[in-house]
């Protein structure tokens, strides 16, 4: 059990299971940590979400997420304000957000990356005033014209560093960083900015829908032992989230997957 | 007709014509360069591909493909050999080399991008003594584990500034490298090693089958013109090669795709 206490099960891996269900599941499971999803949370309702959680004893290691900055601006500062509400009323460890991608009819990355910035600058106090700490997750460049136009720890390192580590940090991703030839160095440099680690798999063939693309732990081409170990060095010590969306994975048992993904994790990972 | 005087055919984008209805549909439209893939150049005959694509005045902006270092070694090696004799034999202007993937069963990226080094050692002289050019290409991301080990421009110049910028450049492909923060800081520093620009869109949702993923010029995200604009400004003069792999393209008449092609090339990225 112990090689396991920093496991978080991202609640989106097993996408069936309603909160109540997920957070039955981690606490039969003797899983310590949950990555919470703001619609499922928004379902049972933010308060008692809060309470259920809490009760269970469970940590949040995220919640997911907040972001998508590239279309219409006052609606997105808004819903990223209450993402950032939420995140306080449920105690996690950080808000992920993933920036958007190329507003509708843009070429334009550079505009699309400027505007990002700017709304992490207006963002940023507010969090802080809460004690919300953001996490700048970069995007496997697949998703750079639809999901995310921060494609790089680079890239997302640039403009977290103009806030301070506590208000914005980084969510780093083994699905959508282990290509990146800078991942070592990069990792190195965020430090005390890493507020996540999520882990799925590269699997090849990619599946035919590129959302639902990331694999199980081990089933992949990602030396994920040394993805952890990279980020342990660089001072990490939080919780290791899995998070994948993958239609076969979606499609099983729940709690089948939850037991496939501590021994894959065993397995593959941390043992 | 003068705007269209740097467009070069890749006759992969019209994957259903032999090599001699590439070269009389390109002499048909007027098209004064082709894109050469070594299959098509073997189904033909060597010497005679030669002489069909020289009799009909073309120039040979590249041929596709070497590399695919990371498997059976000495193989591998010969292979390139070969595609070296037969890209001074054709006069192209350069070998375009596709790296290849993670060797079956590995996660050891390092290792597989220092394999790739240790070949263009192998083969830089051989290419030299035959004024041969190698044309290093980084691939997007996506084929990181399954084509092509060499991510980012950055890492591709890394390597090629170890040899002769006559015989060791890069190809510049704006469906590999659009999305790349550095893209723009890296063509600048390349200059006069670009030996190959070539032209496809990245199109959302992303086609099924990730190898046949990209889009038609005007159809996607990819701002065209100010990604020519830029190896311009770079000091490249040389063609630019429209390369799409994408099964709807491959389904038209070939006649008409070249149509298309010259269209969008005028309203997207040359007019």
């Amino acid at each position: 059990m112990n090689a396991l206490r920093r496991f978080s099960l991202n609640q989106k891996t097993i996408d069936r299971w309603t909160l109540r269900q997920a957070v039955d599941g981690c606490a039969a499971a003797g899983v310590e940590a949950i990555g919470l999803w703001r619609e499922p949370v928004h379902d049972h309702g933010l308060r008692a979400a809060a309470k259920l959680v809490r009760d269970a004893g469970l940590r949040v290691s995220s919640l997911c997420r907040g972001g998508f900055f590239t279309g219409e601006w006052a609606g997105a500062l808004d819903d990223n304000r209450r993402a950032i509400d939420e995140a306080a009323e449920l105690g996690a460890a950080c808000l992920v957000l993933v920036v958007g991608g190329l507003p509708p009819g843009s070429r334009d990355l550079p505009s699309a990356r400027s505007r990002v910035a700017d709304a992490i600058a207006e963002l940023a106090p507010y969090a802080a005033a809460r004690s919300v700490r953001l996490a700048l997750e970069p995007m496997h460049p697949i998703y750079a014209a639809d999901r995310g136009v921060l494609s790089t720890l680079a890239d997302a390192l640039d403009l977290a560093e103009r806030f301070p580590a506590q208000t914005v940090g980084v969510a780093v991703d083994s699905f959508h960083t282990w290509w990146d030839p800078a991942l070592a160095a990069q990792v190195v440099r965020a430090g005390d900015r890493i507020a996540s680690v999520q882990l799925a798999d590269w699997i090849t063939p990619l599946p035919p829908d590129a959302l639902l693309a990331r694999g199980m732990l081990g089933d992949g081409h990602i030396d994920l032992r040394g993805f952890v170990a990279l980020t342990d060095s660089a001072g990490y010590d939080g919780d290791l989230e899995v998070e994948i969306f993958n239609a076969d994975v979606w499609a099983a048992d729940g709690d089948t997957v939850l037991a496939t993904v501590r021994d894959r994790l065993l397995r593959h990972v941390l043992g």
